[in-house]
């Protein structure tokens, strides 16, 4: 399918408009879901006026990570691409990842005399002393034969490490034995191609070891990740793609898609502002709310109804710019009842002047699953809004 | 998908039941399905409260065998793995099948003085001197050239043949020719490799006759199969699960899996006895009723809709076990205007609390066809019910 796809776009000047409202759906406590009880007159409207429907972002009864769901939103089968952990921590730092990077996860730890690992979380240091303790790092290691060494704090008791160099590999193991009580384990490659790449692991972990003192007096290192070298948005669909997000993970998905990332402010307004200011420019754009998923994973139901509100309120500025095919989805499911991701498909609100009005009342689960674009993948979406921007020519004759 | 899914699944104490009502879809005579004319105040009210839709069993528009039906109900696609005619007679008859076995479906049958076959079923002999039948040929033919036989006795005129050895291939010709007023046919190979098998079925024809005499004076073998060899659905899934069936068929397709086979009654209340009985040791029951399906192939609209009132009746007794999850579906539908299994999507009643409840009002094909988990595929259902026993870790970060 997605050689097909490729094949069939073409580049007009029509605009589409991503609009990812992260952990959007919700469901019912004392009866209502999030989106439910929340009074969204605009989105209502817009649900009456077009279509709606809901999406799987990877199959049914699966639970997505951010990644997954974002890899099938910008048009990548999220079951034949994968992000590895590394790289998504690397990217949610804010670092630059490149074709000859492999980016690592890891935690200050501590162990004892005897090499046993006490506590995987240095009881969880400060990300102060986080900070203090990579820059450190940062000074004295800054290449092992030959492979430069990029560590970045993150919150608390996790960094991100990134190797780069020629010819290094994933396919190697694990230090972190994931549980305490255990000695951290040596790197080993799972090819032979990963001597290297292990060598250099654990170069970089015996080195450590004469900058660090309890309680993180040690590092452990797990989701050794490359680049997943993704074809970008413009190779594919002849898209000139801007993404707008306040989270540097979102960004980072956006960036390994091949999208511009418009620097804007901490606020829904700041981003509204940002894509205003950018709507010349170009012909996609990623719109990503973050905070809904944020309350939603925290169990607050109230705030993120509130936060919704607040959503539908705002939307009348991005209806003002005319968008000529405006989707409204998420990038999954996040429960306040559940307090995490979900499986549940997500909501989809499609807005364009080619659809066939269904018969949906209102913007919400329980409407999108009666709507009339059924139950479709998320992957489906992106060549959805091609087509309803009039991107994709004829297949076959 | 599948090799996805596997990686997520984790085990917990949640217990899910898959109550398969077969052939419960059905088609409108004098305007009313099955499950509409039938009263089903349990349903409906489940189906008001929770979510409901459709399944096709393998495709639209495929009608399928209980084979493929039952697959996709326990998660193995139904296009991937075929489980053939013989193993599915021999799992039902209680037979073991290793992978080193091909599993044949025999007839006692009649032949005349010139080798012509006058009756396939040899007037459908009594169980009893079919059982008469099988332990003289089990007595006299215990190999033929190192391959062991096995022979054991199914209803009136049906048996189970096993070839156990090595290199025997199921790619061998059947010796019935379907139709009387012909003569049995010889085995053939198909390949090369199957040479061996061949000549081992013919003697075993052969071997047979000096032992039979009218009416059931000749065998006719078909169906060979070889084992399928499937993961379990333990090792799959995580999951401890039981069946309950009173047909041999279906205790053997659940075998098949994995399952433990709970001893049960013919009645459905004694299965349901069963099931109370072994709740605590298992967390996941596939509930066979078969009669519902038999009643459609006999065109007996009727008693299937009186059978589902039954069904619907007993209902609370499961229910008062308080599964987590409950699905309430078939393997296929069998309207009894057709008398026989039919493509149509089979209805879906899906129970628990994690669900978003949709618009349904009552339990039928109608209401199911709009329902909110709209159309999915009946691989599906495993999954989505893994989903909302909370048994799936997160799928990529």
């Amino acid at each position: 399918m997605e050689t097909v796809l490729d094949k069939l776009t073409q580049k007009n000047d029509k605009k589409l408009l991503l609009l990812v409202i992260d952990g959007i759906g919700g469901a019912p406590y004392r009866g209502k879901t999030e989106l439910e009880a929340a009074y969204t007159p605009n989105m209502d409207r817009l649900a009456k006026s077009y279509i709606t429907g809901v999406a799987d972002p990877v199959a049914p009864g699966i639970t997505p990570g951010s990644g997954p769901g974002h890899l099938a939103l910008f048009g990548y089968d999220p079951l034949r691409y994968e992000i590895g952990r590394g790289i998504l921590e690397a990217l949610g730092v804010g670092l630059e990842v490149t074709p000859k990077d492999v980016a690592v996860r890891g935690n200050f730890a501590t162990i004892d005399d005897n090499g046993i690992i006490i506590d995987r979380r240095a009881g969880r240091i400060s990300t102060d002393l986080n900070r203090q303790l990579c820059t450190r790092i940062q000074q004295e290691i800054k290449t092992i034969d030959g492979v430069e060494i990029i560590v970045k704090p993150g919150k608390e008791h996790r960094f991100v490490l990134i190797l780069r160099g020629d010819k290094l590999s994933d396919k190697v193991t694990e230090t972190d034995p994931q549980k305490e009580g255990n000695p951290p384990l040596r790197c080993e490659p799972l090819v032979p191609e990963a001597t290297h790449t292990a060598e250099v692991v654990n170069k970089f972990v015996d080195a450590t070891r004469k900058l660090l003192n309890p309680p993180a007096n040690f590092v452990l290192l797990r989701g050794f990740a490359k680049h997943p070298q993704l074809k970008s948005m413009r190779e594919r669909f002849k898209l000139t793609p801007a993404g707008i997000a306040t989270y540097p993970m979102y960004k980072g998905l956006a960036r390994l898609v091949g999208m511009d990332i418009l620097e804007t402010g901490p606020e829904l307004e700041d981003e509204i502002e940002t894509l205003r200011k950018n709507w010349d420019n170009y012909d996609f754009f990623y719109f990503h709310i973050k905070r809904t998923d944020s309350l939603g994973e925290d169990g607050n139901w109230e705030a993120k109804v509130e936060l919704i509100e607040k959503i539908d309120k705002l939307l009348p500025d991005i209806l003002d710019l005319h968008p000529d095919v405006l989707v409204i989805t998420g990038d999954h499911s996040t429960p306040a009842i559940l307090k995490a991701h979900s499986w549940h498909p997500v909501p989809v609100l499609f807005v364009s002047p080619y659809v066939i009005p269904d018969k949906s009342e209102a913007f919400n689960e329980r409407e999108c699953m009666h709507g009339g674009l059924g139950r479709i993948r998320l992957l489906d979406l992106l060549p959805l809004m091609l087509a309803h921007g009039l991107k994709l020519k004829k297949y076959g004759a």
